[in-house]
């Protein structure tokens, strides 16, 4: 038994509570070396002549990546609390794994050998709002999806879609022409817009904020974003903002008062400045996101700071009835600020989602105290990897996903936030070499999987670029020029999402376990009564794909479409290149 | 290269950021797999030419436990945020760690590879008072240590020492006792007074608290209370009171409505109530404190018990001026309770000590928004075992204590609350056997040793006593009956603490690496300018100490007493059974 390879300390993603009084448990242990794992537990203070009172319950495997395998178990604890152990079976030996280390046998003499969960706090409970986990969400870079109002164009603004985007040009984009297309993203089908910044700053991406407490001119005013809102909520599509509180912007009136009253501005703390006068150049010499002296770092620990922000936060919130806040570089800002923020705005609308930036391992963000959801990037990039790239097989794509899986509670999974490209990155369907059916493959993954699927503008239509700015182009609203098969797939597969919850959040997932240089990437979702299949065939040649044991063909049914599935026999199914099959089981 | 083994999350033991603006990063390996660790680290937005550039630096092995070795370094990241991997050598084989797993070269494309400290944020600094890691604690049972005034002696009050302490006997032990005899803790040295409680409540020990704004009548008056803080502080003694969140006593009036009134009560949320009406037997149908029913759980969710509790929290720091509260059965209440509870006492006396009572792994607590301290108890496990009980040997105690203190951020380790025994555990020198030279040296480890050792009132004068109630004796007052060799033998080690700063927190800690079956237990303290060795012969035969490299008679000077140490030759001493030897180099 390889006794350095097991990990588990309570808490995060090793020991967690649900929304419904569930404690989740979880163990690592060296992939293969584990045969049986089993919980013992009991309430720490069930005690009957001298001896504490104990159960075993068997634990499952939930899956495994490079190194280790995870084992899973849910139990309801009838006092709330739980004192526990691991029982491990390689097969040749056996061994109690506990808070103090191992023992041969189980201690009852004492239970401050064992791991503690020592209460089921309702207010620790990590809670994401209950819609979250049903929206399709569809991201907007406005100054780029639709110019719905010459007359608040920006000076120079060039027309639409006549070149190419760059760092400093402007088209006009604004909130009128999203709510002029408000009947295509309902035709597409998505249940929540994320817009990049709509607050008054300099840029064309607007992350430079010169007014938080006002919506930039050539978006449109409050009432247009009313207006955008009420439109909105009407055809059932939340809205989330983008709140830019790690910097503010270089021509935040705040910061140019720093800038030319120096030491004696009132707003000098609201920043952190090494020394004054401030320079820019060679690099600036007060914090700045990354090195850029055009955004300022905001000193988030200074109370008029952080108040100001707060009421930002609040005021979205309480005057315009949004559902959700993005938060920019939200790793940047301390714990304490996002604690307090969570606070503010949920006192206002208690189901109001909070997204966080983060790019990296995000569990000190997601403890039930700060954000619902991180932006999950570790996903964008095997997505990337296995289907547009192919540098990764499924295998590898298995073993990586199952990796950032178990780095969370599923409570959390539910609402990872997952992208397959934004703002920020190369557009999908480039990376993809202009692959059509690659680009297919990767939404009937998205959007049959857990988590909340994210669409960036355009994507959905084919739209092509490279890195920003090239990622930034006008939406294309020429339907000659659209890709509308793409539109279809799109269109048909968040159908068939909202028809079936086991394609979104219900019911437990697995990854099917691939032969070695399997073609197809395969998952379940099951909730003991149906099973759903996703069979997705990642090479260019047809594939026959042999169905996991328990699933034949007799039950099955084609969701995915009218077609006969082409089945070689009871258990062996026909996939065609780049192919997708979604069948159910019942 | 076991990778397996090895392990590194951001965050908590492994990446924290340290008062002084340093950050300290741990990762772990398999015990004497790797033999070089270096960090391979960088400013995230510091690229050229499209490479990310980055620097190396050497870790040092800080420790190692039964199963694994731990590596350790502090740095200062100049724009104070960092992507990191760590390049491991096992002396066949290298390998770059990262967040996203092994490279055989560190990838320079891209720093999403890496793992991520993103900013770091003052706000989110762990913060212990200053004062803590100086101080020397005794812990104080009120109504057992001194009785001061006759005149409240409960009815029914034996006379002082007159019968074996039992669940429900009284002595009368009060304030005004503690008042008279501040000249002898001042002689002993200690510097904080840790009270278990002092409210109004039902029993001898007061964990069954009935009014949580009032001093307990047997104990004396508010007024009483202040003098004895006005007396401990200008005596230089800080007074920590003990504060029963988690659940109130039975005759607390708000619960004695609900057992009135049932569901009427309108105080019927104050608890976690299963059903009306309420039951105490078999089992209390309502959450308690284990299943005690006259200890009902307080619902801490609920806004009315949360400001009660707080101004309870706030009154006796605002009016008394009291200096720590300890948290009894601190982790079943919230975390979000107790986020509030820092907040608001801190506002009100920014160095005030927060301490929780917490028996197991505590990480989750002592993340800089909860508690500053949690009672130590595996350490006091590891105590007994080597030095009361006999049932480990050095090398397993090295072992077990390298454990505890790698789980732990170092800035929480100097702030550890060490005790050796409790009014919840049998008395130290029953343990021990009642061997005076076992419990002398246990008193050598925990006055030289990090963290803020506790003494529990009587145990420097030799008593005995077995677990509660046998450990809540009435105080030998009596010269004749106590123990002097063994309070000087205290009293000397606090003295050398105070004159020693390295003997307390200052500097680092290293344990010398015992050869089997070694019989001494020896650690290190430095400063780079001096080193101070302790060694502690664990056994009853004398023994020869080789001193580690670099140390040696010629640089020694004894500092614990002025006999002259007995050498064997430049770098071996004898050791007397059962001897400490405490030696400066310089």
């Amino acid at each position: 038994m390889l006794k350095e390879a097991i990990y588990h300390r309570p808490k995060d993603n090793y020991a967690y509570v649900c929304t419904n009084g569930e404690l989740h448990i979880q163990i690592r242990t060296q992939k293969g070396d584990i045969k049986k794992v089993s919980l013992i537990h009991g309430d720490p203070y069930n005690w009957v002549d001298g001896k504490w009172i104990t159960a075993e319950a068997s634990m499952k495997k939930s899956g495994s990546d490079q190194l280790f395998d995870y084992w899973f178990i849910s139990l309801k604890p009838p006092f709330k609390r739980l004192r526990y152990g691991f029982i491990l079976d390689d097969g040749a030996e056996s061994a109690v794994y506990t808070e103090k280390g191992y023992y041969t046998e189980a201690p009852v003499d004492d239970t401050a050998y064992y791991f503690c969960f020592p209460f089921m706090n309702d207010a620790d409970i990590f809670r994401a709002p209950d819609w979250v986990k049903n929206t399709v969400w569809y991201q907007i870079f406005p100054e780029r999806f639709a110019n719905g109002n010459k007359d608040n164009d920006p000076d120079g603004a060039l027309p639409w879609g006549s070149e190419e985007p760059a760092p400093n040009n402007f088209f006009g984009g604004d909130m009128e022409g999203v709510i002029d297309h408000i009947d295509y993203l309902k035709e597409l089908g998505i249940s929540g817009i994320y817009f990049t910044p709509i607050f008054k700053a300099y840029s064309n991406h607007k992350y430079d904020t010169i007014d938080y407490m006002e919506i930039d001119p050539q978006f449109g005013s409050k009432e247009t974003l009313k207006k955008l809102i009420e439109v909105c909520h009407q055809n059932g599509i939340k809205v989330m903002l983008d709140a830019v509180f790690n910097h503010s912007g270089f021509y935040f009136p705040q910061f140019q008062d720093v800038l030319k009253n120096g030491e004696k501005s009132v707003y000098k703390n609201w920043f952190h400045i090494h020394e004054f006068p401030l320079v820019t150049e060679p690099r600036p010499n007060y914090d700045t996101f990354a090195f850029t002296p055009f955004m300022p770092k905001l000193n988030t620990e200074n109370p008029d700071v952080r108040e100001y922000l707060l009421e930002v936060g609040r005021y979205w919130v309480r005057e315009f009835n949004i559902d959700g806040w993005r938060l920019d570089v939200a790793n940047e800002v301390d714990h304490a600020f996002w604690r307090d923020f969570r606070k503010e705005v949920k006192a206002i609308k208690p189901d109001l989602y909070i997204l966080g930036e983060i790019w990296h391992d995000s569990m000190p963000w997601l403890r039930g105290d700060q954000f619902d959801a991180v932006m999950n990037y570790p996903f964008t990039t095997n997505i990337i990897n296995l289907f547009a790239k192919r540098t990764i097989g499924v295998k590898e794509f298995i073993e990586n996903m199952s990796h950032v899986i178990h780095m969370y509670p599923k409570t959390i999974n539910e609402v990872a936030f997952n992208l397959v490209g934004s703002h920020d990155t190369p557009r999908i369907l480039t990376l993809c070499g202009e692959d059509i059916e690659r680009l297919k493959q990767i939404y009937s993954l998205l959007l049959t999987f857990g988590g909340t699927p994210c669409i960036y503008y355009g994507d959905e239509i084919g739209m092509t670029g490279s890195q920003d700015p090239g990622c930034r182009k006008c939406m294309e609203w020429d339907k000659e020029k659209q890709n509308l098969e793409l539109f279809h797939h799109v269109q048909t597969l968040i159908c068939l999402r909202k028809e079936h919850p086991l394609l979104a959040n219900e019911g437990e997932f697995s990854f099917v376990s691939p032969a070695e240089e399997e073609s197809c990437l395969a998952y379940t979702k099951t909730n003991g009564e149906k099973t759903i299949l996703v069979i997705l065939n990642t090479t260019e040649e047809q594939a026959v794909y042999t169905l996991p044991d328990g699933l034949c063909k007799t039950n099955a049914k084609n969701l995915w479409n009218n077609e006969e599935l082409e089945w070689e026999n009871e258990q062996k199914l026909k996939i065609n290149e780049n192919g997708t099959a979604i069948i159910e089981f019942s």
